[in-house]
């Protein structure tokens, strides 16, 4: 089984870019035409409905942007606000991307005690098997390539995820510094030790991805690391050389090029970046007809490559 | 719109106990006639009568302890697991627990960024529009009494669902210190100051609850404490009068009723005790047959409440 880290620097080079697209739809941001054929037909409950209209949002984003970018993050409670009909076009859009040949993180934020976790892990990145009596199915469920994760329960609420990604070739993404103000509330406190909260979490996660590095020197235990916190963020790119780090934050909230370089090796590689808003809406600034989301975040793509190529 | 927390606290008053029935069902322990009744017909996906099966055992149990317990919490993993048809019998099951009157903790652990804990805020505890262009539609998607959230993020990824919780008359549960064996290695961490890390976010809970306090005295910011480490719920208890503790780790995790004593204050409230395995699979431990479970879990809960009275 090919390490997840491996593919994913693969698909960084060939594509010439760390760029993850997330793929957290709004409603009330997407085509009227898309929902009008959503809604078409009358038979579907308006649940279903939605996340129709969601899926197909999502499809046009991504075969706009498929041949670009290596990487496409869902963000799950987009979704789950339309119950278990948005979890459906969850499944699908996860799906679709991996058709399209995108790896994908199923930005789900998952994680709880060991036997709870290993419920988790099997259902994003591995198989289901059930109903022993009769004939026995065995399934992958969401069968994302990677899942972002939460550290706060230490390593048996981890170790679980780690061993399916063993198995089945997948990478999980740990929560370190996020990158939301409030960020700090916990994460920036001092320890006895001199350390922050978030250094600590970075040494935790460096040595529950240590035996886990692939042929490309990287481990397929990656780490969140907001692009709001540059600072942060070369300590931890030196405390942890062999994860890889996820960065959000870059556009709408706020970071540019400058801000997420220091979450890069010198080798150029190590982070793949996430633009969420800026690409999927991008429609908005660039002042262009609903209609055309799909152009205009092939546009946005092109741009943030060429931002990032400044500075890697 | 009434505070959570007097909520809970009447229901608890009423019942006579505490307890909490975690629904974490797994289809092997489901009894195999559920499960053909689930297959029958056989025009359903093997996914959605795995589904099924689940729901009925649920309803099952919940009619069983509705008269006897005052709360029950879905851990939605073990519906996740089934994909969008198991968060469809995860919707339903908290949809019938709140129609036998119990109150009902949506176990998901979720958290996130500001404008995504928005998101999951209203999918979990309060309603979502959609579709303004045809005729809009609010509704409310899980409509769970109170969710349990991480708080690894700092107040604006809690904020969104306080705002929910003061809204609609929810509840929310952030983990402080869980019950697993390695909760330890990030939360029991000394900081400069030389408290623990849990004792921290203890304090931060406080703080972020401490406006919402209903006509109890207790706020509808509870906090998840585990009774597998009882001197830490005891610091803990200190450090949050106000708040109501979700007690994990009674029964097959290893803690007794000695263990969740700490936990409640000196007016015999202030916790709840959840109890999962040990209830919806008693049968096992009587030696009963599969299909007795609830009655089984009835006599386990009575059990319970026994083993629990005498020490509150």
């Amino acid at each position: 089984m090919e390490n997840f880290a491996d593919r994913l620097v693969e698909a960084i080079k060939e594509k010439g870019n760390p760029i993850c697209v997330g793929l957290d739809p709004r409603l009330d941001k997407i085509p009227a035409e898309i929902k009008r054929k959503a809604i078409a037909g009358g038979d579907k409950t308006p649940l279903a409905a939605a996340a129709d209209a969601v899926l197909e949002f999502n499809k046009g984003t991504i075969d706009a942007v498929a041949d670009l970018v290596p990487v496409v993050k869902p963000q799950i409670a987009f979704y789950e606000i339309f119950g278990h009909e948005g979890v459906r076009a969850y499944e699908e859009t996860l799906k679709y991307a991996k058709e399209k040949g995108l790896i994908t993180i199923a930005d789900a934020k998952r994680n709880d005690i060991g036997s709870t976790a290993e419920a988790y892990a099997q259902a994003f990145l591995g198989e289901v098997s059930f109903f022993e009596d009769a004939d026995e199915v065995i399934t992958p469920i969401f069968d994302a390539d990677s899942i972002t994760i939460n550290p706060y329960l230490g390593w048996d609420g981890v170790k679980p995820f780690v061993e399916e990604c063993a198995k089945y070739g997948k990478g999980i993404f740990s929560l370190v510094k996020t990158s939301n103000p409030s960020s700090g509330d916990l994460q920036d406190l001092e320890m006895a030790d001199g350390r922050s909260i978030y250094e600590v979490v970075g040494y935790l996660l460096d040595s529950w991805g240590a035996n886990e590095l692939g042929k490309s020197g990287y481990s397929f235990v990656g780490a969140v690391v907001g692009a709001t916190y540059p600072e942060q963020a070369a300590k931890l790119r030196e405390i942890m050389p062999h994860n890889i780090f996820l960065v959000p934050g870059y556009g709408a909230q706020g970071g540019g090029a400058e801000d997420v370089k220091p979450c890069f090796n010198k080798d150029g590689l190590g982070a793949i970046v996430n633009n969420s808003r800026g690409i999927i809406f991008a429609y908005e600034k660039f002042e262009m007809a609903p209609s055309e989301y799909g152009e205009a975040a092939r546009r946005a793509v092109l741009e943030m490559k060429e931002d990032l190529a400044r500075v890697l």
